[in-house]
């Protein structure tokens, strides 16, 4: 069966997904994206990300082309259209195609809406029972890491070093502290049983799963402590993991190819994953 | 008559010339773009920018689908199919379509090559004459600026600031120092007749159009010092400008409001435009 994409306002096969070589997306960056976990045909935690699509797209005075409600419907429609049980629905927003090209905003933009589908056993993923390995590259990104844009270019290197290194992941270094992953948080556990994950401001993404994963865990009366801290306090801790939408919660046992404690996901990551699974299956809708 | 785009191969109309939404280019930025002008049907300073293309590329391990020669061969032709007479070229090379999303690269990238021309009297700009104002903003971009990536959503933020101001560049400033114009290199001219443009580093990109009138600058025995400046010394200069492939050489007459010498574009400002249209014309492949 063919991937069905959704394309400002028609469902079509991935082969003819297609936007204007003038859209501002493709030119200039110029969009806004969300991805939502999806178990047993249902949306996870998707509240969190409208919410943030919503204040994304706020930040670059750019407005939504249909409801939020009218974005569930689609997301719903994808999953139904692609049979899809366990996976990701992506949603992309763009001040949609302009000519002629011009960096400020056209006068009547007409954004662009495109969604997609993708399957993925997220919760039988084999890198949760392993846990991963990341390297570390210098944070060479832009000052506002919380608007979730599509200007990437930088996770895209720094995610393709990690590739590069045998690893899943590459967490960002400045001023010699942990910023966060290419596309996750990072949290660690620390020798006191705390986790730290580092406090929300224009220097990373607010984390959807980040968010959840902290609420569940103070519920359990667990201590987290929002702080930045760097690679030598990670290696010294009990436990490193990062969080996202797409892989949950997922152990790291190297940074650079040094172990984490003794090079297994710890009780607590796993803990933390089980009750994220929980709640994500709880609350899914 | 509809302006032909170059997409893939493929000579078409504006309206369908489309990507794929798996394009890396609309999903994650990852591709590169170059601007030449065109003066009487003819490339300006075409060299210096396949030459700044192929650097681009090569710094984010893009390989060019086709050959300079190529790219040069399809630049004439859209100048002779869109009857082009002055204007620009635009080209963006990306990285592809791939299935899966995946931030790190494919393991078979097949690049996407979109070039389209487009008509500007760059010679006779109303701007020319009386120049331009410029507001500052903050640099937010990321660290390698001297890459030309299409993520561009700071300096569309930057040139949206602009506009917002009545204003046709904003001026990025970073530790209290110019580092260029959202769109195009800064210089000023000093009380004692020193032309002044930041030197190049990933800090800034390194113009093509800013080269040009460097070398014809020092080739008429003008002073060139390379170093940063502050909005300040530009306003307590003689002159100030910008250059670009798309406006040539241009003054600055305002800086946030405030008045640049008598707020007319000054002699040298004129006369170093003059000597860059002669130099185009003279060097026009």
């Amino acid at each position: 069966m063919q991937q069905i994409v959704y394309v400002d306002g028609s469902f079509v096969p991935a082969a003819d997904a297609k936007v204007s070589v003038f859209d501002r997306g493709f030119l200039f960056a110029d969009g806004i994206y969300e991805v939502s976990a999806v178990l047993d045909g249902k949306l996870i935690d998707n509240d969190s990300h409208l919410a943030r699509l919503q204040r994304s797209v706020g930040e670059i005075a750019l407005a939504l082309p249909v409801t939020l409600q009218r974005i569930v419907d689609i997301q719903k429609e994808l999953i139904a259209r692609n049979d899809l049980t366990d996976g990701l629905v992506y949603l992309q927003v763009t001040r949609g195609a302009a000519i002629p090209r011009d960096f400020a905003f056209p006068k009547h933009p007409k954004p662009t809406l495109v969604m997609f589908a993708s399957a993925k056993d997220i919760v039988n993923a084999a890198s949760a029972k392993t846990g991963i390995g990341v390297v570390t590259v210098p944070d060479i990104r832009w000052a506002r890491r919380d608007i979730k844009s599509v200007a990437l270019l930088a996770q895209v290197l720094a995610k393709q070093a990690a590739a590069e290194a045998g690893c899943a992941e590459a967490w960002m270094i400045e001023d010699g502290k942990v910023t966060e992953g290419g596309s996750s948080s990072a949290f660690i556990l620390t020798q006191d049983d705390v986790l730290v994950t580092r406090q929300n401001s224009s220097a990373i993404l607010p984390g959807c799963t980040r968010k959840a994963v902290m609420k569940l865990a103070e519920e359990r009366q667990l201590r987290v402590e929002e702080r930045a801290f760097s690679v030598d306090e990670a290696l010294a801790g009990k436990e490193a993991f990062i969080t996202s939408a797409s892989l949950f919660v997922q152990a790291v046992v190297t940074i650079d190819g040094r172990t984490v404690a003794n090079g297994k996901p710890g009780p607590m990551t796993t803990r933390l994953r089980e009750i994220y699974v929980e709640f994500a299956r709880a609350t899914a809708v």
